[in-house]
C-alpha cells in the first residue's frame, strides 16, 4: 500500500528518505541493480536526492555509462556505482554519502566501532580508503574508472568503505537493507562520538556483532514503513 | 478536550508524544496496564511508535503473550513490559527506548546524576544492567523470559533502569508520569552531559531530590497539555 | 500591522516567540509589569508559553497575588516576577527560564562572557544566586516570597541573574528588549561554549561592552518583527 | 522555471536561502553587484534575510548610500559592501554574517581548514582581521568607511576574511558562487569543529584546493535548485 511499484519509484523513494533522515544532503547518490538484468544499474540524474522523482531514474550499464543517450547532466562520481556492482554480485544497492555522522573517522585516526545492536548492521570491520595512496594529489571526486576500482578493492567483501577527507560508500543486499544500514550506521556512528567525550567506550564484539547483525525483514520493514510515513508528513 | 477517552487511545497519544520529543525513533515501545485487569497490559503491535494509532494496540497476558490470536508482528522485546508488571504491583506504565541523551551513560563509566528540579523524576539512584553479565554473548535485544527477568531485577524498586550498549526501561504509576519522566529524564541527562565537558558539575544532593521528585498532578498535566498540542501542530 | 494591540495580546506574543526560538520549553514564564499602574504585573495561568494566548493572562499585584478571583492553576513560582517589579522600578518584563544554553553556567563554575556584539545585552556582569546558601535543601523552585527577595537583592542592578543547578532570570525595560536579551544572551552563550571547546576565549572588554550593549530601537524591531514572522510561518 | 528573473527576484532568493541553510538569522546582509552598472549594488533594506522580498531590495552606489531618497532603515553595516565592492572588480556579490559554525574560529586562535571537497571553495587561505587593531574599543559594529576600507585591505584577494569576536565576510563572482560558498563554508567549518574533538585532523594540502576549488557550473546549480527546492517546501 505504501509501497512503490516500480524499480525507479523505490529508488526515488529511497533517495528522498536518506535526504530526510540526514544521510544525504545537496550531494551523494544511491543506485540499486536492475531487478532483472544484472549488468545494468539504475542511479538518478545529477540532481540533490531530496528533489528525486520517478521520472528522473536512468539506466547505466557497469562501465556506468547511460544505456540511452541523452543530454542530462550526469553524477560525475557514478563510476563508483559501476566498479562495485561488477566487483560484488551479491551487491543489489549502494548510497555514496558524505554524512557529517561519518567525517570524524574519514579526517582523524578514530576507529568506527559497533555500540548499539542495530549499528551491528556495517559489519565487523569498516575499511578506509586513501585516495592519496594511489593517486596522489586530486580533487577527492571519484571519476575515474581506476579510481572506483582501487576503492572497490577496498571495500573487498565488506558492507562499507570510509572515504578519507571525503565520506562513506555503502553497499547493501537490497534498497531497504541499503536504507536501514546508512541510516543506522550514522546514528550509531553519532552515539560513540558523542559517548567518547566522557571517557574510554564499551564496544560490540565480533560475536555479537555476528549475532546482531543479521537484521529480519520485520526490522527491515518497520524501519522502511516509519521513513515512507515521514516522507508524506 | 484535549484528553483521549480510552486507555488505547491514551497510550496511541503517549506513543507519538515520545516520538516527537525525541525519546523514540523507528524503535522502542511504550505499555500500560489495562486499568481494569492489572494481569493484562496494552502494547501496540510492531510498528514505529509514531505511526501508533489506537487501533494498533493489544492486549497482553503478563508472560507477554497477546490475549486474542491474531497473526500481526509483535515487538521482539515485549517480554521487557510483562517481567516488570509481574515484579512491581505499583507499575503502571513503561517505556523502554534508545535515547541519545542516554546512550552515554550506557557507553561509558558516567554516572548518570539530577541536575535539575525536573530531572529529579528519574530518582535517587539508577541501576545499570548489563546483559552480559548473565548471558554472555547476545545480539543484545532483550527476547527470553529470564532476560526480561533479570532486567527487571536489576531495575528492583527504581524508577529507571540503564542497559549496557543499548538504551534504558522507565517505569512509572501513570502513563502521563512515564512521559514526563522519560522525557525529562532525557533532558537532565542532556544538561549533564553539555555542562561536564566545562569541568566538573554540580548535582542535586539526595534530600533534594527526595523535595523536587514529588511531582503535583498540575506539573504532570501542564507537561502533557503541552505535549499533545505539539502533537496537533 | 504584525503588531498585537494590547498588552495581553503582545504578552502572549513574547510567550510564544521565546518559546518558538528555544528559550523555554513546558515550563518558565515571562511577565510585563501594567503600562498604566505600576503596582500590577501581567503573567499567564499556569501554561506552557508556546500554547499561551491573550485569553490566558491575567493581572497580579506586587505580591503576586492574582488582582480578580479565579479558580485556574497559576505559576508556582511567579513571586519571583513581584519581587523583582518591587525592587526594580525600571524593570518593566521579566523572564525566568531554563534554556540548555545558560545550564552550563550554573552547573560548573564556568564564568559567563560577552563574546559578540549582541551578547553584550546581558552587560558587564552576571550574578549566580543559589539557593542552598539561604536556604538549604530545597526543592529548588522559587515559590516562597522570601526565596523571591533573595533572589531579586542578587540581581541587584544587573541585566540577568543565573540561579544554580536551575536556570536564569533576565529583565528588560520593556517587553521587546526582554525578548532580544533572553534570546541574543542565549545564542553568545552558545557561541562561546561551542569555542571554548578549542581553547581560551577571546572576550569583549567592559568599555566593549558599554559600547556595543545600548542597542537602538530599531535593532530591537528587525529581530522582533523577524521573530512575529517565524511564529505566523 | 525555478530561476527568479531580476536581479532584486534573484537577490531576495538567495538571502531566504542563506536563512533557510542557517547561514543568517535575523541579522546579517547579502549584496549583489548591478549587473549593468558596476558602481551600484542591491541591498535590502534594514530586514531579517528570511523576510526579504524583492520589493525590499535598493540600489547603492559604491560609497553604500542609497541611489534614490527614501525613508526607511538601512543596514548600519552596509558600508563593508560598498568599500569591497570598489577595492575588488571581480567581486559581484558579498555576504556579511554571524554563522555558529564560524565563530570558534574568530573566538580562539583555531585555524580554517579545508578537510572535504566542497569546503575548497573558501580558497587556500582565509586572514583575519581584528576591529582592534586600529580602531581600538569598538562596539565591533562595521559602521564607518575606514572601518570598511580596513576590513577590505585584509580580505585582499580572499575569497573570504574572518572577523574577531564578531563573524565572518565572504565574496563571491556570483550571487549563486556566493551562496555556496557561504553555506560550504560553514559545512566544512562544522566538520572539522566535530572532528577535532577526537584528534588532530587530516586536511586538504594547497594544490589539492586548488584541484577540488574550481566547481564547475553544474554543481552550483545543483545546490541553488536544490536550496529553491527547500525554500517553496
Amino acid at each position: 500500500m505504501t509501497m512503490p511499484e516500480t524499480p525507479q519509484a523505490l529508488l526515488a523513494s529511497a533517495n528522498r528518505i536518506l535526504a530526510r533522515e540526514g544521510v544525504l544532503d545537496a550531494f551523494g547518490h544511491i543506485s540499486m541493480r536492475h531487478p532483472e538484468n544484472p549488468a545494468r544499474f539504475y542511479l538518478a540524474r545529477s540532481l540533490a536526492p531530496e528533489m528525486v522523482t520517478e521520472a528522473d531514474i536512468l539506466a547505466f550499464d557497469l562501465s556506468s555509462q547511460p544505456t540511452a543517450p541523452g543530454n542530462v547532466a550526469l553524477y560525475s562520481e557514478r563510476v563508483i556505482h559501476g566498479a562495485i556492482y561488477q566487483a560484488r554480485p551479491d551487491v543489489n544497492a549502494i548510497c555514496h554519502h558524505h554524512a557529517p555522522a561519518m567525517l570524524p573517522f574519514c579526517l582523524t585516526d578514530l576507529k568506527l566501532r559497533v555500540v548499539t545492536q542495530l549499528g551491528a548492521t556495517i559489519g565487523k570491520q569498516v575499511p578506509i580508503w586513501d585516495q592519496r595512496d594511489e593517486f596522489g594529489s586530486t580533487n577527492h571526486l571519484v571519476t575515474r574508472q581506476e579510481e572506483a576500482a582501487s576503492l572497490s578493492r577496498c571495500l573487498g567483501a565488506h558492507a562499507m568503505v570510509l572515504m578519507k577527507r571525503h565520506g562513506a560508500t555503502v553497499v547493501a543486499s537490497s534498497l531497504r537493507e541499503l536504507a536501514f544500514r546508512s541510516v543506522y550506521g550514522c546514528r550509531d556512528a553519532e552515539l560513540q562520538l558523542r559517548a567518547l567525550q566522557y571517557g574510554p567506550i564499551d564496544v560490540f564484539t565480533d560475536p555479537e556483532i555476528e549475532l546482531a547483525g543479521n537484521f529480519p525483514e520485520a526490522t527491515l520493514s518497520r524501519a522502511w514503513a516509519y521513513w515512507c510515513a515521514r516522507l508524506r508528513a
